[in-house]
């Protein structure tokens, strides 16, 4: 009984008879040898086989051999799948272990080289050995169960993983608690526009399209919580940046002196993310030829009015008077955060009121603008989040202002009229993270089964 | 300025001028002096006051004082709210320190004693300081925000909290990859009966019942895969167990030998989580009186015809031939596991192929049984599992056998033509596994909102 070993793991074995089981990555026949190159979780390892190998690209294949030193091969090793070296397979790599287990002596009872464990049936959408991705993303996207297997458009979805498991720890590290909340909604309140309707037992519900006022509920019990979840945004909508569904990163805590205690719980989250992604996500990284930029220490903030200042200044445009900054001018702002901080990030506070949701605090000193910030990463807005109202009567104040019947916000309000502390937060969209950080000009790349306008499928 | 320091860790600081913020949570006013017990997050303080105290329960407040020891507080100390000592509060708690910083010297300018953050309002819908909870659990639900702010009904979330991080732990450690998929989805493929619609566009689409085709499909890239995330289902049923939307812990994992390898990783999944409910949640647990039961090294199974037949042999009713098994026989073999095997667990595997999934492995010799398994927990089914079909001939075969038009199963299939390694996979019911541990009757009080037949709100 001869144990798995992971393609990664082969150069640790030189001498050993093992077993690699994967995908058959590429295959090439020679007069009297084939190569394989196999495909598995860890990497890639080259097979060297004296017979045929008839076998399609995909094909599920364990092979058992002799790891023999090799120089050209991919980690200076490869497996001669050689008859006299050959034990019995088919005893799997220990489940719960995880570890690549050594090699164990044999029970001397041959066996065969190459195992066939699943057939491909149908040749995948383009193909997954070439380094380069051959295949343009609507592609991609039709086939996505055989196209993310190329390491290339797999890559994102480990550092990605890599930075949620940094987020949590870098909340956890401050006292978080993490919290699972209604995806099913009766009231549609953040936004009549653009949320989705569901028949509830006959009623109507809607997607939540954020956790915001769960989350705000349950400072009042937690006092810091976070959510990674699904949130849904019918975006009517087709560009690079918007999903119906994403991932988003909530954070919510209390008992903050203002907008400026969130801006630093955001700075360690984003710093864990990004110390996750350098820790545990290296492969993927070097493969992508990614980078992972330092987080400052203190991420440099301009207020909104300053930041339009600064356009007016340098471009030339007027924006005063603006509501909200363009796209084009959150970009040039990204561009003098590196130039003039050396920071890929840039915190913009402040936001007018009018362009902030009801519950936003206001700047006590000037009322027109909010104790908000949107967090831009590389020039692209990655997180907005600000210091909430939390006693009843500024809720029941900010939504007489805006002409809103709070009747109609009457189980968000019920958590306010019990005492909740000052308190703010934040989210951040992962799946926006992951396309800034890897360079992806479209978030569907970092997006596993993406749904739009269009897209529902696969 | 002052910093926060927590309510736990006011012992500590004997002798310190220190700031509390938190909760009213219980105020008694004698002649001269009035004692208000603050809730933060960490638990209760003690504060003595010679000054009336005017504020409801549940008022948010900062007192700023000096920490005396006295035996009868909670922990041993309090603070004395004493105008000799005070300072100016303001001054929040580091916010992304996270720690509970040690208290400064004051600048010597007198500030207020007591500072009401935020007013309640309205009273609690029941005395949330009483130590057992005075209230049914509709009122709970009804007024979660308030009510879940009961020390003894936010611990089961403290519980649940660290329990996802132990499973995610475990799976990381076994080299997991966390991923994100698609709640909404266009066909309603796993079963058609208990499914929600979505208005999607104009187009008809559904909430996913769970990440089945997705984690499989996913297997062929990352090989090893899980995700905590909510499952949906139009339970039309009223009972104690059921949830429109809950949290699902899915894995799945390729190259195994058959489900024993899968069970193997629950088992490992398991005991993460029961050790981190240890290790993290020791207060809550503690409140509750709740002890984490051992999770065996080897979890005892039976196969389900050997179940019958101990039902049989020691109850007396003849249950051969039935399909599946009846509540009361899940406890009865709960009760078997502890008295025979001293688990708490038992794995019931084999269950016949005819209550289970179309994709569900066949037991090869007994075909009519299958490689599938549920983990009992203290007799109730906590998490079900097992391998998969991965050959694309099987689905085909499997789908004809049971009538069903695999075209309507394209997408789910696709993967598998692609070559899909034999595989198998679990999902654990978050909500279930605490109410079990912590013994709670109705998994709505291990729920921070639920969602069934009749409630869609808070």
């Amino acid at each position: 009984m001869i144990h798995r070993v992971l393609a990664a793991d082969l150069p640790r074995h030189v001498g050993s008879r093992v077993r690699l089981a994967g995908w058959l990555h590429r295959r090439r026949e020679l007069k009297s040898v084939s190569f394989l190159v196999i495909r598995d979780r860890s990497g890639l390892a080259q097979v060297v086989l004296r017979e045929p190998a008839p076998y399609p690209e995909e094909t599920v294949l364990q092979v058992t051999g002799t790891v023999v030193a090799n120089p050209q091969a991919p980690g200076g090793a490869e497996l001669a799948a050689d008859p006299r070296a050959a034990g019995r397979p088919g005893a799997a790599e220990p489940a719960a272990s995880g570890a690549t287990e050594g090699p164990v002596p044999s029970s001397g009872t041959a066996g065969p080289l190459v195992e066939v464990l699943a057939e491909a049936v149908e040749p995948p959408p383009f193909d997954l050995y070439r380094p380069a991705v051959p295949a343009a993303l609507p592609t991609i996207l039709d086939h996505a169960p055989a196209a993310l297997r190329h390491p290339r458009l797999r890559a994102p979805f480990e550092i990605a993983a890599a930075g949620v498991a940094g987020f949590r720890a870098a909340l956890d590290g401050l006292h978080f608690t993490e919290v699972c909340t209604p995806k099913l909604v009766g009231t549609a309140t953040e936004s009549g526009a653009n949320v989705f309707g569901v028949d509830y037992f006959g009623r109507r519900a809607f997607l939540a399209q954020s956790p915001q006022f769960f989350k705000q509920a349950l400072v009042g019990v937690f006092e810091r919580v976070y959510e990674v979840g699904p949130v849904f945004r019918a975006e009517p909508h087709d560009t690079a940046r918007h999903l119906a569904q994403y991932t988003s990163l909530d954070a919510e805590l209390g008992f903050v002196r203002d907008h400026r205690d969130v801006m630093a719980v955001l700075r360690e989250a984003l710093a864990g993310m990004h110390a996750a992604a350098a820790g545990r996500a290296g492969a993927a990284l070097a493969l992508l030829g990614v980078e992972v930029p330092e987080v400052p220490a203190e991420i440099p903030a301009v207020h909104f009015a300053e930041a339009q200042e600064l356009i007016g200044r340098h471009t030339g445009e007027d924006v005063r008077g603006e509501m909200d900054l363009a796209p084009a001018h959150e970009r040039w702002l990204g561009e003098w955060a590196r130039r003039e901080h050396g920071s890929e990030f840039l915190f913009v506070t402040g936001y007018p009121m009018a362009k902030r949701p009801f519950y936003t605090h206001p700047d006590t000193g000037r009322p027109e603008f909010s104790r908000s910030f949107d967090l831009l990463f590389r020039g692209l807005e990655l997180v907005t989040g600000g210091e909430r109202l939390h006693r009843h009567g500024d809720y029941l104040a900010a939504l007489a202002a805006r002409g809103e019947d709070p009747e109609a916000y009457a189980g968000y309000l019920a958590a306010f009229a019990h005492g909740m502390p000052p308190h703010g937060g934040f989210a951040i969209g992962l799946e926006r993270w992951t396309a800034r950080l890897t360079g992806a000009a479209n978030v569907r790349q970092t997006t596993l089964f993406p749904r739009d306008l269009h897209r529902l499928s696969p």
